[in-house]
């Protein structure tokens, strides 16, 4: 059994983490730390855990995570930086859902995010934890930087076409769709159900944060740079991303054979049949990303169609697929989930 | 024309009296006061004023309704108190749409809102602004006490059984659920999209601060004390009350007959044919409340359907009716919406 | 393994079977039946289920079903009595989710159904699949009754009162709400996301077909008949039922402990501390109902506030758990759901 | 007083006019048809018409149309082209929501539209009716095709930029999405609260039928052809349409300044300000269109965010726009519609 410690379990990750953790066959759960809420039963936060987590929130200040061989931070941005060095040196492995060691380059970083990293040292040993892309170098990472959400959508939309080199890198478009759960579950008045409810809008536009990540990963799989106009916009519902990204062609080439022979033999990776339009109920609470790709009345525009659920396959759920890479598990222990339709 | 002040106008009833009161024939918007937004234009606030309201947020410091005919307090619950003396004595007359002077007994409203009454001299000349039961006195009313969202439908639903004596007081049951806008526009984790959404819940079942109100009107209608049991519920929507009310009806009566009669002469009070279930919908931004009544299988519990639009007759709809009858208007000028159905 | 068929797989309670037992470590899913469908693939018209059911839908008239140990009807009314006795006479026992057996009374039945039934020498042999109450018969049971999605909420918050004898019989009271997939996938306009979406109201005021058989199962607790008036409400959602029930306490009780006493065994009913406001994503995709009993201000009116998905604990999780009854497994076997939150 | 008709009043865009219309201080409104509703009060389908509107459904055998001055159409496609030329010929003029009289060539709109045109000696006749594009033709017209929703907002959204020739017009991207009455009232699956309700997705990748709608307008803007990808998405939610338009700028322009002078004079279009992200709610029964300009990190690509409600400026808002223009009347009569937010 992985002995398995989360740090910040009050935010949607931390709740999804425990959602799949506490049912996870190889894992016992061993704390979830909370400064705030240490003491408090975790399922009397959210009583969905009532009869599978059974902890209490423990204060971080009594150690409890020194005995766990991995550590999840579902934290915001600028903590497991602070605390990621010592982990590791006692032998702990790190995934952060956060961004702290998403983008390699510091100075980029610090621009984005807004503040001086802590621990730079680690920024090139962190490993990138997109299975589809660096399955191998997650097998052997110490320390994961989980992508966001968006990202991982994009990332996988994009791929193929990348990887084969069938478009033009300069000028690519992702139109994305998020679901409101991607903010996390702070009080914020454009947030609440009466302003994000019966509303669409776009946000971020001239720049988000997932924006440079996006673009160093999109840059890796062409081996060049890419220019990407990317544009958030909030969903008036609670779970689900849809990514719709727009390339242009430079060659002819059978888009949907591309698609499928890329993701035969991926796990979390769904290729829809041809004229296919997936949906984002189609992937709720599930680890899987869905895909369909269309050349509109033949043109030289490709538009790629991808789902997911942003708290698993954008978060948690690609979290716990690493650790089961990291730990020479199937990598799909635990991550068996048949989506909540309707 | 009237010229109008608001105190408050950056929540829920504040931004929906500017709805109203942009659009009133009679109306001089003359200043809408925010300590923390003064000098911003309302309509950078609210996107959907553009065009309709020029004022920007006024610095109560600088007095500007100090030459209003009439100052809705669009306010917290605590605020209209402090003030209400000395508009009065300067011949401003007061429409609160907060709960500050609802409840005659000053001992019932200090344990219910956990404060002291700053302004106990003005609970007896206070008129509850209900006009389907207080027209007289609201026409010549220094200060309106406007009522809560809750209590205007109840007190609507119950009003012919109560005048007519034909169910026993002791027994009421009202189970009331509310779009979310009835909270106001506070940034809190339980009204965030990905709590309040896609979820139902009751709340306040010990005791909610509409009890009293209810309770005290009620009693007036029945003429002696009535035992009520309150249910409010949380609907994973916007805008719109629904009541559903139970009384066991001690003798046989034509119902249908006894509310079209009721309201035969209300201009805001709708009274659907008999079998009917009103919608929500039905009054989204209209000033309008929906009734029916059913007898269930012919039983002895008589079951009375209310829906409201929580912001409109049962807030800032319903201060304008009361401000149009203070100042010898025609009680619908301006109120003649149509509601927007889908 | 328990070989599996469905009949009727294409509605709500068919793909919410499906996605139970295509997972539950017992089954064998071998047919999935659908006059319309035939020959398509289920994955086809549910992309969710996509790697989990590589069945096609089958045509009836080829006998698929003949080897099943036991089939499930997720059709409307009227199916299931028409081929229920062949089946049992072939030795395949049938869970149904439909209301062809739930009312013992042949007369009732009709009445509200408006049908002639095809089966009424079953009527006294088919078993009310409410294990909270009928447990052992439904170990032994050829033909299971499935309750309905408020009879279910509905019984199990009565459940310990009437048991107990603490409550006046004749008044009851069930304020009950649902999200719109119990109504299943039919084209119905009323239904219409432009309709039923960001609305709320009542409906079946004058009679459900739900309150006989909820008057029947609380008869039956209680020992006599009850009166009760049931008032169904259509929530702006898809899945979740909240019941709130109200009734006159005839003498005085310890709610909270008859309440956690009485549920102390079973698995998939969960009492909630003293005070608690059970909500519905609390429960979403797991078989489980969550109560919460109050006593507003202490007076003689109890309050019951109850919760489930009314696809799992309110149909097929509901229908898989008298599954394992009758075929000796354990009663949680692929149920052990975590509820989807946020 | 302008006597107006309406050819089937029972859809989401009927009702809308009905809204409108009913208070507009111009119009006296003669008859609503329905072959199916005929002698059935409207108001009895719309509960949000009682008191505004107390027409019964005219049957059009009893020809209810003949003394009206203008007649809308709110009718499925191919209605209208079957009954124009009579009416025009009667002296009646008409205004056709539905798409008969919107794409100028034949073959195209016979492809698109599956069926043989009936009317085609009409097609040259009929006035565009974007009033910000053809104001003077519609002033003069007889024959007014009211554009479609998705037309209106990407139209509205690149004729600045096309009219300034500052964009590749070939390789445009409409990323577009809607609410769903869009897809109007109709029992259709798909349409159910239970499966577009918590979901998004894309439709119509391969083509939608309002693509050669909007490539005919933004050629005649632009004065050539132009290549543009369009792509319709279904919000979970009824009303609003939100487009997200790309383009490659082909010099340098002060794109904000571009959008205020294009549209300074037009009463139903609003630029906000600079780094703005327009949301649908901010238009919520309103006849306007509110646009952004962006130019994400100084690239060369321009992206334009563009809202409106597609039953109002998107449908009748627009349709009665039209009318006022035909009748002389000042444009804005009857459409000084505050938005109803939140």
């Amino acid at each position: 059994m992985i002995k398995v410690g989360i740090v910040g379990g009050t935010g949607y990750t931390g709740v999804e983490l425990l959602r799949l953790l506490s049912r996870h066959p190889q894992v016992s759960l061993r704390a979830v730390t909370s400064r705030k809420e240490a003491g408090m039963p975790v399922a009397d936060m959210y009583s969905s855990l009532r009869g599978f987590v059974d902890l209490c929130f423990s204060d971080p200040a009594d150690q409890p995570l020194q005995d766990c061989d991995v550590v999840f931070f579902a934290t915001p941005n600028g903590i497991a930086m602070q605390q990621a060095q010592a982990m590791l040196d006692a032998g702990i492995r790190i995934i952060d859902l956060a961004a702290d060691f998403r983008i390699r380059d510091r100075a980029t970083w610090e621009q984005w995010y807004g503040m001086e990293h802590a621990a730079p040292q680690l920024l090139e040993e962190a490993v990138y934890g997109l299975p589809e892309v660096n399955r191998v170098q997650i097998r052997n990472a110490r320390l994961i930087a989980n992508p966001g959400c968006y990202p991982t959508a994009v990332q996988l939309g994009f791929l193929p076409l990348l990887e084969a080199g069938v478009i033009d890198t300069r000028h690519l478009i992702a139109d994305c769709k998020s679901g409101v759960s991607g903010a996390g579950r702070k009080a914020e008045v454009h947030a609440l159900l009466a302003e994000a409810g019966d509303n669409f809008k776009a946000y971020g536009v001239p720049g988000h944060r997932h924006l440079p990540e996006i673009r160093q990963g999109l840059a890796r799989m062409s081996g060049q740079d890419v220019g990407l106009t990317f544009t958030p916009h909030l969903l008036p519902m609670i779970r689900g991303i849809h990514a719709t990204l727009y390339g242009r062609l430079t060659r002819d080439v059978d888009l949907q054979q591309l698609f499928e022979q890329r993701y035969a033999d991926e796990p979390f990776v769904d290729v829809l049949p041809a004229g296919s339009h997936p949906e984002t109920r189609s992937v709720r609470g599930a680890n899987v990303c869905r895909l369909a790709v269309h050349r509109p009345q033949g043109g030289d525009t490709v538009v790629v169609l991808a789902v997911e659920d942003n708290l698993v396959k954008g978060a948690a759920g690609q979290a716990v697929q690493n650790m089961n890479l990291m730990f020479g598990l199937p990598e799909t222990t635990g991550l068996e989930l048949v989506p909540l339709l309707p």
